[in-house]
């Protein structure tokens, strides 16, 4: 007996030593800080709805007043001076660091004591009108100095005299239509334009290929009236005197137009003037529609077409009061601007990713504006700051994100988006290596009516997730999601059940980062609704009307739509940031590539006869698309059994979805475009801030029934139906295992 | 008492129950399979002595004798059985995937029935004298067919005739000193040139721009033969019927010459002939010393001058038994070798990588051969083959690398790079994010003196370390390392006390890996003396006589030489492929780029007044030279201490030192040289063979004493030292901690 208890005694023991050891050892195996348990679901969506609930309507009101007191434009001491406010501000919200990163870029000025105008010149020479050398000053703005009269950036010095001819909005299909319908040379004339449906710098450069000797561009009401609103301050409606601002540049992605290709740095090499890429040959001068009434009435006789005829051309030919006649004088346009090298200033701001801080996930807006800037950019920017306040409360709760999160003030967007795209020149390497994405923080709103999205495909199933985690900022939906809300009022056109989003063109700052480096990259704002509100852009646009109050009173005078706006970019961000498992979708890519092959075929397929002849085919597009599409569903069908406690499995899957934007890089860029590279997405060749899909293939086929040698033009076809066809192919290996 | 005794009882139970838990829980704690483990230093140097040990002499002697019993010319049925058989092989030697990769390539081929040659022709038109058209065939080769007479690849048909011009090597200072010393205009001439010194696609561009019409290449005995050597088969000599193959080609990188940028697949889209990269625009053929002999006594009474005599044109000037006369008439080249779209075949064998299957570790060379490939590429094919084997016996042992490790054998390398160029192309997505390094294996043997290693300078370190461990091959060195046995017979001059390691040029497989992709790399293989050996390359080089008798019979009977360069080249592989830390050293890199920035500067010095009066310094490029210093030296102090249990800390320095060499890819390229793209390292332009270091301010100050535009030219100086100076920044800030 005494035997036996021991022996049961001793398998007791054991058992109790064994147990407790298990415990130990399920307790060790478990405290050992695991990826997975750090990032798990509920801690991340506990801390989501802390960062948006931080967010807070009176804070981005206050941002909003504080930065748009005075005019700060690009290279003034203002522009510096809100730089380091933004800095200090940042620096206590609480990121890791913030840093002004200067650069030397070339940029445009009116001389002060030289003011640039327009005048009508009789035929001796004297100038019996002259337009405005400035806006009407609204109210309370009345002792600010610094307010730059309007004038096209960029533009050349100079006093080119001639005839006026109008070219409607100077689009190419417009000098076409001129040249071929009614039959008129713009040789050695002045071009007068109207503002609208194309970037400005698209305007410019079609007018100077034309053969024109100088540009007038004016905003027409018929394109900056809303029906029914009344001009500033009333309402929010261009005064007669309100004059849009802007550069002129064709610069094509490549930054400062002395250096292209790198950052504009002291010991910098620098391109003569002349040799400055993008800059305009010929004078260029923006006027407002008080003034471009009395040019129009001096056309020598040019009869526009109907389909031309803005609101001021019919009302000049038909309208009462009309007594002026100048036929046969010559319009002048009188340039001193100047180009100088001037230093800007980018504030950037970082929290360092607690597990992969060489991961960098970046929301980027620009600070510098034209004048106050209520509306562009400083409706972004307050929004950015916003989101930075509330990450810094969070920060200080113990969260810090996966991954680096970099925030940025870019300068001297407005000068053809340098600031952001020096600081891409000079972290290229940085950036295609690290950079998981890029959101774009421009103006936050340009109407009342609902959200607008562009972004990348990948990223279209995150927006529509974040979107259901927020709240309709518009009266009587409490309760409604954003998701809701915009889907109700903006669904995707035939193709799908959800709210449309739109591919990304360009005019903004995301442009370096997603078209020259391949970043997946999204914007977000409120906007109007596209199909009753037919004015381009929003009617103040770059005047000096654009004030904090045209906010407050008329576009978010809760502040709420800002706030849903800050709430989207600041959640894309955040979840782009600490998600374990990147949420970038690739399937969704897949179904764009197949929108855009079939639509670019369709198009070609105009020229039947022709495609044939050259036996262009559009097969290889469509089967590189299939295969896309396959490896995409199978990388996500692995992304489901992923190990996601093996944090070397997980990084790997997520590089694959980082790349996967980059996969479509090509190192040669378009043609003549270099700094253009992204071979699905490019700015129109014929309008900057569009988008175009397979841009190679859509140039190569643009106006080809006109082309003088068919051979050559369907060679480059075929040459860029190849190219697309192996990049897509290209890009869907980078899905699947990687060996 | 028996409470006492209860409480210490209880006490003791505790104690015990605590010990056995804490045990538990270290075993637990340390049982989780951590990174480091499995990864240890012990593990690893066993392995890799096992590898090194297992790789054979009689082995790699059988792999090289059934490889070169018969001619396999890319774009042959040889070389595809050869491809078929060696995929077999790797495939039984216990690859995880092994396959065919084809491309459709332009290739060069005389024509069979109309075979090409050089004639003497007299007044009258006829031939008076022909060279040979074909090598005499050495012995015991006599029935084999398709061995392809000696032509220049990719010369364009046809039949210039005209004076002869010797031009020495044709290398550039050879025309310069041509036309200032001598006056002489080749302008309509055939041109006649020595092998060596120079890529021969170089000389033909040289006479191209020159203005020639046609170019024949010969060997000279003065650059052919070794000392005291007999011609093959009693010694390893040049014979005079011996003629160098070769292809004529300025690719500068670009691949196939009709789908540059883009893999040659059945769906890319072809340029025409006419407008295909880098071909050569007039007739070339070579022809040995022989035949060459004849042609030198034809020129017209052009006396070159001392420094341009060879063994030839020396002796037919002085020489007994001159007896010929042809002057006045003139040489014609006969040309019919037709360019064609042919298939090629890479075969890519992969092992999957542990734990980093993402990242890749390349061991390539080429498979084509001109003939027989005994040395050229077969000595390094045979040396990759026993490297597949011993890979394959470790992994039987349950060995498996941590990272992915490609074998390749490529094809069409004598046709311009051409298959390692296309799948490059093919794959650049993959590469640029993932592959780690590339080390080439082109001929393993070109002499019998000691190892010569070209590589990037971050693998210096590592080629040092794994040399020490392999035993030298030289008889009567038994104990003496590698390393010790190189080092006695070629320090580096001056600098250091360690072995010479070379800069990488070009003209092997590495090119796109390097230069266009930044891909870290090196190349190892056995040399001869180049104090005492004056020779080019090795003499029978590209000729019929490269068999595999010449390895057995003189350069390496008991194939220990070889066997140490394939120790060498997986030795690198597998350190590359399984440490931990990556075994990359940043601060010889910054070493290296003192050096380069030392030797550039001191280039230019010597237009001192012109620097001053131009406003040329190097300042920014030093001082970025200290920023990449320090930023190296730091990193390596950080790796010091980094937590080697983590795996994501481990893969995010890993993955810095993995794209350090990507970050001196300039994406613009080198002025004129879109797939040169290395700001530190390209192939001289005068060169294809050599490396130039900071080739843009090379060239940029070459022979710029004879600039026409010396403010222009000074200026791209200028230009060229700011795009280095910001991208040796840039590559020293990648190095920082990410965030």
């Amino acid at each position: 007996m005494k035997r036996e208890s021991r022996l049961v005694r001793w398998i007791w023991w054991a058992v109790v030593v064994t147990a407790f050891f298990l415990v130990g050892f399920s307790i060790g195996w478990l405290a050992k800080r695991s990826d997975a348990a750090t990032n798990n679901h509920k801690a991340l969506s506990k801390y989501l709805k802390e960062f948006m609930n931080e967010m807070q309507t009176d804070q981005i009101r206050e941002h909003l007043r504080k930065f748009t007191r005075l005019p700060h434009l690009a290279g003034t001491e203002q522009n510096l001076k809100y730089a380091e406010q933004i800095m200090k501000e940042w620096q206590d919200f609480g990121l890791d660091s913030v840093e002004m990163v200067p650069y030397d870029i070339l940029l445009s000025y009116p001389n002060k004591s030289q003011p640039n105008y327009i005048s009508i010149v009789d035929h001796i020479g004297n100038e019996v009108f002259n337009t405005s050398l400035a806006e009407p000053v609204p109210q309370g703005y009345e002792d600010i100095s610094n307010i730059v009269p309007p004038y096209s950036a960029y533009s050349p010095k100079g006093h080119p005299e001639g005839d006026l001819v109008y070219v409607n909005y100077g689009r190419t299909e417009d000098f076409i239509q001129l040249k071929r319908e009614m039959d008129i040379d713009v040789t050695g004339k002045i071009v007068i334009v109207r503002y609208g449906k194309i970037f400005r710098g698209n305007k410019v450069k079609n007018a100077m290929l034309a053969g024109a000797k100088g540009v007038i561009m004016f905003s027409d009401p018929a394109d900056y009236w809303a029906t029914g609103v009344q001009p500033y301050p009333d309402g929010w409606n261009l005064p007669g005197g309100g004059v849009q601002r802007g550069n002129v540049l064709n610069l094509n992605g490549a930054g400062d137009p002395l250096t292209p290709g790198y950052p504009a740095k002291e010991y910098t090499f620098r391109l003569n003037l002349e040799e400055g890429v993008g800059l305009p040959k010929i004078p260029v001068h923006p006027i407002g529609f008080h003034d471009a009434i009395h040019l129009l009435k001096n056309m020598g006789g040019q009869i526009p077409p109907n389909n031309w005829k803005g609101a001021l051309n019919v009302s000049y030919k038909t309208g009462p009061g009309f007594t002026e006649d100048f036929h046969s004088h010559k319009v002048r346009i009188n340039i001193h601007s100047n180009n100088q090298v001037t230093r800007i200033y980018n504030v950037i701001g970082k929290i360092r990713g607690a597990l992969e801080p060489d991961r960098y996930v970046i929301l980027g807006g620009h600070r510098d504006a034209w004048v106050f800037g209520g509306i562009d950019p400083m409706s972004g920017a307050a929004v950015v700051h916003e989101t930075v306040r509330s990450a810094g409360k969070l920060l200080r709760k113990g969260w810090r994100p996966r991954r680096t999160v970099i925030f940025a003030s870019w300068d001297a967007e407005e000068f053809g988006l340098l600031g952001s795209t020096e600081w891409a020149e000079d972290n290229a390497r940085l950036l295609q290596e690290r950079a998981v994405a890029y959101i774009n923080a421009d103006s936050a709103i340009e109407g009342m009516y609902t959200l607008r999205v562009d972004c990348t495909p990948s990223m279209h199933t995150l927006v529509y997730d974040i979107t259901k985690q927020i709240t309709s900022p518009e009266e009587g939906e409490e309760g409604v999601s954003l998701y809701e809300s915009w889907h109700k009022r903006d669904n995707w056109t035939n193709d799908r059940d959800a709210p449309r989003i739109s591919k990304l063109g360009s005019g903004s700052d995301f442009e370096a980062y997603f078209i020259r480096l391949g970043i997946a990259a999204g914007r977000a704002r409120y906007t109007k609704n596209k199909k009753t509100e037919r004015y381009s852009s929003y009617p103040v646009y770059h005047s000096v009307y654009e004030t904090f109050e045209i906010v407050e009173k008329f576009y978010d005078p809760t502040f709420r739509r800002l706030r849903a706006v800050a709430q989207v970019r600041g959640g894309l961000i955040f979840l782009l940031a600490d998600s374990q498992v990147l949420p970038l979708d690739a399937t969704e890519y897949a179904d764009s590539l197949r929108k855009y092959a079939q639509s670019i075929a369709h198009l070609a397929q105009t020229n039947t006869e022709q495609m044939e002849m050259y036996k262009v085919s559009f097969e290889p597009l469509f089967s590189a698309v299939e295969n896309f599409t396959a490896a995409a569903s199978d990388f996500h069908e692995r992304l489901q059994t992923l190990n996601r406690k093996d944090p070397l499995q997980v990084r790997i899957m997520n590089d694959q979805l980082m790349y996967l934007e980059r996969a479509f890089i090509d190192p040669l860029g378009l043609p003549g475009r270099p700094f253009y590279r992204h071979v699905i997405f490019a700015p129109s060749s014929h309008n900057k801030y569009a988008g175009e899909s397979f841009p190679g293939i859509y140039d190569a086929l643009f106006d080809i029934e006109n082309s003088a040698d068919p051979e050559k033009a369907w060679q480059e076809v075929k040459r860029q139906i190849s190219i697309a066809a192996f990049t897509v192919n290209a890009a869907a290996v980078t899905l699947t295992p990687p060996a």
